[in-house]
């Protein structure tokens, strides 16, 4: 198996070497054989913190001065230091190594499962770190919710606190900080209010107001571990409308009907389509005239671990799979209107022999 | 041109289109023709916000819900969208999908050059977002100067605020929450003292001690704009020993050396080897034992944008090319010493039509 990237782009590396990567490096292995080939300068680094592997560089490897900066060189090197003609690789594989590699008479084949199949299956303390950065998340959504629930509202229905109007941003900045305390952080929190938070993936900006569904989806990775947490809220302060309460109750009654199903066998498929079926029976099923915007838009739910988004997914996709024991997977369902707003709720959960569990339970509150 | 990838992975895409996306997206460009495929929850956001493109979704592309899930059917369908039997694609587009299109009859040739060669000449709005950042790094970094400065020094050499051991982590979550202030993060800052900072890229741990080098590397991501900056200083707190004080002063002397040779024209070979140059003058020439773990073991610079390494860069690399007025890179020559530790001194600079800039300037402090 041949993987080439910076451990951002291919957490599958940093999964099997314990080593993490801002620039790209490869990885071969073969067997009980394996080798990670680090730029010279991370050479010290490499060999002080990975595991299960022999650490080179092109320099250990004797490749030319040339040679040096061109990755499918450090890849063919690989390849022959482990006596391989051919390889697995990751369907991420970048085209141009592989087109050389290719010219230069090895045999590659694009894997068709994950090559690591135990990372959808979180060991005690893999499990233990994704706890550590949603308990984050659940420190900082109670911070929001708290000043959420102390804004005042003025005469135009503006949430203020101490006076200065209260926006997604400032929102924002104060979660940063409260994860930071807590070793993590989060590019891209969603505080998103009214017709922003209808976008599931707009992040929110300007002035939040009274009566209108504020979206909150905090998703930290923790600065040492690596391991991210997922955890989404909405709240209305004041008062919300008759339907956004019904979409409210919906998405309540969905999340808690994924909940019920989810257990070791069950495929992820059912659980998605528990949601689908608690939708309709609320009144908000599939429209004749579907715009593919409005309604339950997005799968139920992902894999949470190295990657924010990875293996097992509730989803209605026949890959799916069944879940495990072990497997830690968000439970989101939600619903979203153009012009009116969207409703998510998220935990994150770990399947149990016996069913699941919350990592970091979190309160539901709606009306603040 | 055919593009794929979230806009983390392929920047391209943003640059083009002004979209981000956190999900895979396909951009196909043909002419002055234009489509951005993106899942249909983000087809509202799309819509707002790209530019120069046509927004489609796999649903408006009349994908089958098999398709849907496919990036390689994505890209399949917009390439016929725009009627092309061939196309240029990027080094790193995914091997998977490359192969899947060539075998559905597509000839793809991957790039030799970089797709928008402008990306390296950066407008005046882009100078600005990178100063924005580069501003933020700088002010964390006077912070970090502050704190150090005034720690005691306990009968151990242990640096101690208000009676606390001052520890690389407690400056970091001090300097990310300065950062947050001025909307900008910066996932691996580097406070790395003594024996650590011999790695450039050993982010650092536990306690600081007086007497050693500690190098200092913010390199911050503004949340909005998308556009990096990146600073690094070296301090000691007290006195240095003669060898690493003879060490900041070569490397000082190199950034110097380096800076004189900046202007349009110049190779970024050149600029690099005038910090080799230097070094060698000052007594810290390459050694024939050579490790390549010790001396100046990396680049001297590289651009910086949407990416934070990205063209042109200043390496005894032949593709380094030449630099061009409104180029953004850093200055950066640094040497190590795995027993004794790292010194490092960059700014981020604008080459200009006489010469270069700084586009924030930063005193550089030593010993504190």
């Amino acid at each position: 198996m041949l993987f080439v990237g910076s451990t951002e782009e291919n957490p599958d590396i940093e999964y099997f070497s314990g080593f993490r990567a801002a620039d790209p490096v490869v990885l071969v292995l073969r067997g009980k054989q394996g080798v990670l080939i680090v730029p010279e300068l991370e050479r010290g680094r490499a060999q002080n913190e990975a595991k299960n592997v022999e650490v080179a560089t092109p320099q250990t490897l004797g490749l030319s001065p040339k040679e040096r900066g061109s990755l499918s060189a450090w890849a063919e090197a690989g390849l022959k230091r482990l006596n391989a003609q051919a390889a697995t690789v990751q369907p991420k594989l970048y085209v141009a190594i592989a087109d050389k590699l290719r010219q230069r008479g090895f045999c590659l084949s694009v894997a068709k499962q994950p090559a690591f199949a135990g990372r959808a299956v979180k060991s005690l303390d893999e499990v233990r770190k994704i706890t550590q950065a949603q308990q984050a998340a659940v420190i900082a959504m109670r911070a929001a919710m708290d000043i959420i629930s102390r804004a005042e509202i003025d005469s135009t229905g503006t949430l203020r606190i101490r006076n200065k109007k209260l926006t997604s941003e400032s929102i924002k900045t104060h979660l940063q900080k409260i994860l930071l305390d807590h070793n993590c952080i989060c590019r891209d929190i969603i505080v998103a209010g009214g017709s922003q938070s209808a976008n599931p993936h707009e992040t929110g900006s300007g002035n939040l107001l009274a009566g209108e569904p504020i979206v909150m989806d905090i998703f930290p990775r923790h600065l040492e571990s690596g391991y991210w947490g997922d955890l989404t809220r909405t709240v209305v302060r004041g008062r919300a409308t008759p339907f956004v309460r019904k979409m409210y109750q919906a998405v309540k009654a969905a999340h808690h009907a994924c909940l019920e199903k989810l257990k070791p066998g069950v495929s992820g498929s059912t659980v998605h389509a528990a949601a689908v079926k608690e939708f309709a029976k609320k009144g908000f099923g599939p429209s004749k005239d579907d715009d593919g915007m409005s309604g339950f838009i997005h799968s139920t739910g992902h894999g949470v671990g190295l990657e924010i988004h990875e293996l097992p997914s509730l989803s209605p996709s026949p890959r799916a799979g069944k879940l495990k024991v072990g497997n830690v997977v968000t439970v989101e369902p939600g619903l979203y209107y153009p012009d009116i707003g969207g409703i998510r709720i998220e935990d994150t959960v770990l399947i149990t022999p016996d069913g699941w569990r919350y990592l970091v339970p979190c309160e539901k509150r709606f009306e603040l």
